[in-house]
């Protein structure tokens, strides 16, 4: 029987012929549930093998083991889009020699394919396989849904190396990654733990705070204009931001407004506005927990995209170019309506854009929902501390305190003040805000960078610096 | 709202830079019912381009007008995997001043990722498509099922035009190409002849002998060691060859066989057997009749393969490294087991390996069925007129008049010969055959090579002759 199976993810690695320098890959569809990335790095490890850069779509605090490899040299830098708080806390600490460069969802599968990031050997965490390394998401004690991310890996790496948990016999049927990308697979235990993998379906917030901010929302999205047959719309996992997508299906449902597609990391609330009929279909490069998991899996409407048709800037185009409305979070959001979700409130990588700036740059209305303030601190400020998303591609920024629209969109600018809703110059909801909190002090910034951010057209778009250690 | 539809194909042409000397690129999915190519080249004759490469996976009767633009140097050079009999006798009788270049299914798609075979633009016949041109063969009035060929052209060509008479909102539910890989959108009236694109579901043949060939095929893998469970099979569409898949269909049934895959060019009786269990799924690089269509649209089980997956040689893997069994025919074998499919009794051309000599290397057991004779022509010669699929990779033979196994198959021999089934060597065979027809007298050959025959792993295998006239 014709096989790519090697009996253990060391074989795999061998054959692979990782070396000291080279870059290796992964992606991050199994979340804070990823066993793959920490086995791999001590596999590389007991080899011997060092100053590896590690290509990661993202880091979780699952993955806080690399810091220890990030100490003895076995891995030397880190690309990713997105980076939890324990490993960002190391780096923003300082523990890298040369700075993370974080790049959006687009961006980076932009990069591998024209060769700006070259990968070595990537490593697929897929949820099922077969032998000749076929492989997909959607089934397995493991599963996650879409592999979307994951799919410029497995096309551009020089070696990639499939590991599963749930081998099944040749051809596996409904594939996410063809065998054509495969070069040995190799079977675990167990990929990662599903309770980290997919959350239950999230629950909408209760807070009232964000009850009134999501009611907001899905107001600005109703009169923007928008919100009309063949409407599509992409939001986050946030409380506030699902609070606004159930308002939303209410709308829709109550005018009798069919959409065309909802995109992105889906939710079991995006699976129910499909069901609803408030979409044709749902376009996945991430599913965020297991209802949309089993949708992926069962509903040929739910279907899966790469990362690059998702949200990939070139000459063609993505999905995101076809976008309406995107519902965004914001640690920070400056006067200019530049955005921050690289660092938090202490300067301290905590995060990273994502799908942030493609969606942004993207849709027709982006939309940044966020609080006033946030223990105390104000989220406006008159220049954030990272340009995550550039304020040119946000057009309105809803918070409990008012709502305030990018003075570049007059179109939607007028359309809210027609429709009554509370509008505030971005100054003026910065003033209020702080006259609650008081003006925040000036955060203490080291001198060294810690890490560069690429705009999703590949240019250096913010540096983060070094939080002093106290 | 975004979009890539141009005007009118002149307006598309233009857009991508078409000019003097490119090479153009067309996938042959409409089969006989093909519109595009033929709409293609009268549009670039009358916008005065020359001297153009055409890369074709396939030529069929339907392109004969392809001839008067070679007459008008608006074509200069032919690349094909298969070149039906019009267009043939004319290349064979020396139409061209540049031979043309025959590859594999498998070999085509890895000679375009690799750079060897550059295609500037491509067009693609697309039954559906959305205006950013995620495009699909399973729905439309020109609908074909499986677009398999058209993934290597869309992927790699600079530029790419969608080409389609059934626009549908953005975005597409169900793609086969992404719009990641497509750069203008076309609608015309008619895309293709439905009733030369899907042919009803063909009949097995009632003739004796090849019933008789028929028979005796199932019985060579009946008893060959591979008929068991997670069996793999791909056969044409010849009426014998489907009256062999319909009594190893019955065998299958009959046993309780569980076969793994069907492959290939798909018809109605391959579905039949998927719906019978004989196999978990089917792989489809081409639908040959309306119900292949259906299934194709309507069953998860039946999957669309790009030829890459089905077929191209390199260093990891296609499907045809896993298969089995394949049933396959011939013009003529020689006594090495040589077989030709590109020329006629005339040694006009009126063929091309297709996917021929992929499948006879990928599989386990190669078959050919072939009468003794046709027209009181012997089909077994001391050497063929043009080697399309090189003998080590033939195992078996099957004729009305016996079956003779390639001896460099030792096993096969023995275990057929345990079976009791009549084995002759293959000279026996072709004295058989001959005792009936007489010897037939050489062909006249011309001096001037009019065909290349590149091997799938890209060597020049044979070259074909031009055909004097009288």
């Amino acid at each position: 029987m014709n096989s790519k199976l090697v009996a253990s993810l060391r074989e795999a690695i061998g054959l692979a012929g990782l070396h000291d320098g080279m870059t290796i890959s992964f992606h991050h569809h199994l979340r804070n549930g990823d066993h793959v990335l920490n086995m791999v790095l001590e596999e590389i490890a007991g080899l011997g093998i060092r100053e590896l850069t590690v290509n990661a779509s993202s880091i979780f605090d699952v993955h806080a083991p690399i810091l220890e490899h990030i100490q003895n040299h076995v891995v030397t830098k880190l690309q990713c889009d997105y980076m939890a708080a324990t490993v960002g806390r190391a780096v923003s600490q300082g523990i890298l020699d040369t700075p993370v460069e974080f790049r959006t969802h687009g961006g980076r599968p932009r990069d591998i394919a024209l060769g700006r990031t070259p990968i070595d050997v990537a490593f697929i965490a897929a949820p099922t396989a077969d032998p000749m390394g076929n492989c997909s998401g959607k089934y397995g004690k493991s599963a996650c849904g879409s592999l979307g991310y994951a799919f410029a890996d497995a096309r551009y790496a020089k070696k990639v190396v499939v590991i599963t948990d749930n081998l099944v016999p040749y051809p596996l049927q409904d594939w996410s990654i063809p065998e054509t990308d495969v070069d040995y697979v190799v079977t675990v235990d167990a990929i990662g733990d599903p309770k980290g993998i997919v959350s239950g379906t999230t629950r909408i917030t209760r807070d009232p705070v964000g009850l009134v901010m999501a009611s907001q929302a899905a107001q600005v999205i109703r009169h923007s204009g928008l919100l009309k047959d063949g409407f599509s719309f992409q939001t986050g996992a946030g409380g506030a931001s699902l609070a606004a997508a159930k308002f939303l299906k209410d709308i829709m449902v109550a005018e009798g407004i069919q959409g065309s597609f909802g995109l992105g990391g889906i939710t079991g609330y995006m699976v129910d506005m499909l069901r609803a009929g408030c979409f044709r279909s749902l376009l996945d490069v991430q599913c965020f927990d297991l209802q949309a998991v089993e949708s992926i899996r069962d509903d040929p409407r739910h279907q899966e995209i790469s990362a690059q048709h998702y949200a990939a800037p070139g000459d063609r185009s993505a999905v995101v170019d076809s976008l309406d409305v995107v519902i965004l979070g914001a640690t920070e959001i400056d006067t200019d309506f530049n955005v921050n979700v690289h660092t938090d409130s202490s300067g301290s990588i905590m995060g990273g854009s994502g799908g942030h700036s493609d969606t942004a740059a993207g849709a027709k209305l982006a939309m940044i929902i966020a609080p006033m303030f946030r223990a105390r601190l104000p989220i406006i400020t008159d220049h954030v501390t990272c340009i995550s998303t550039p304020g040119r591609d946000i057009d309105v920024l809803v918070t409990q305190g008012g709502i305030a629209v990018n003075p570049n969109n007059t179109e939607l600018q007028r359309r809210l003040s027609d429709a009554g809703l509370p509008l505030l110059d971005i100054r003026a909801l910065k003033e209020k805000a702080e006259a609650i909190t008081g003006k925040p002090r000036a955060l203490p910034r080291g001198d060294r960078v810690i890490a560069q951010v690429f705009g999703r057209e590949g240019q250096l778009q913010d540096v983060i610096y070094n939080v002093p250690q106290k």
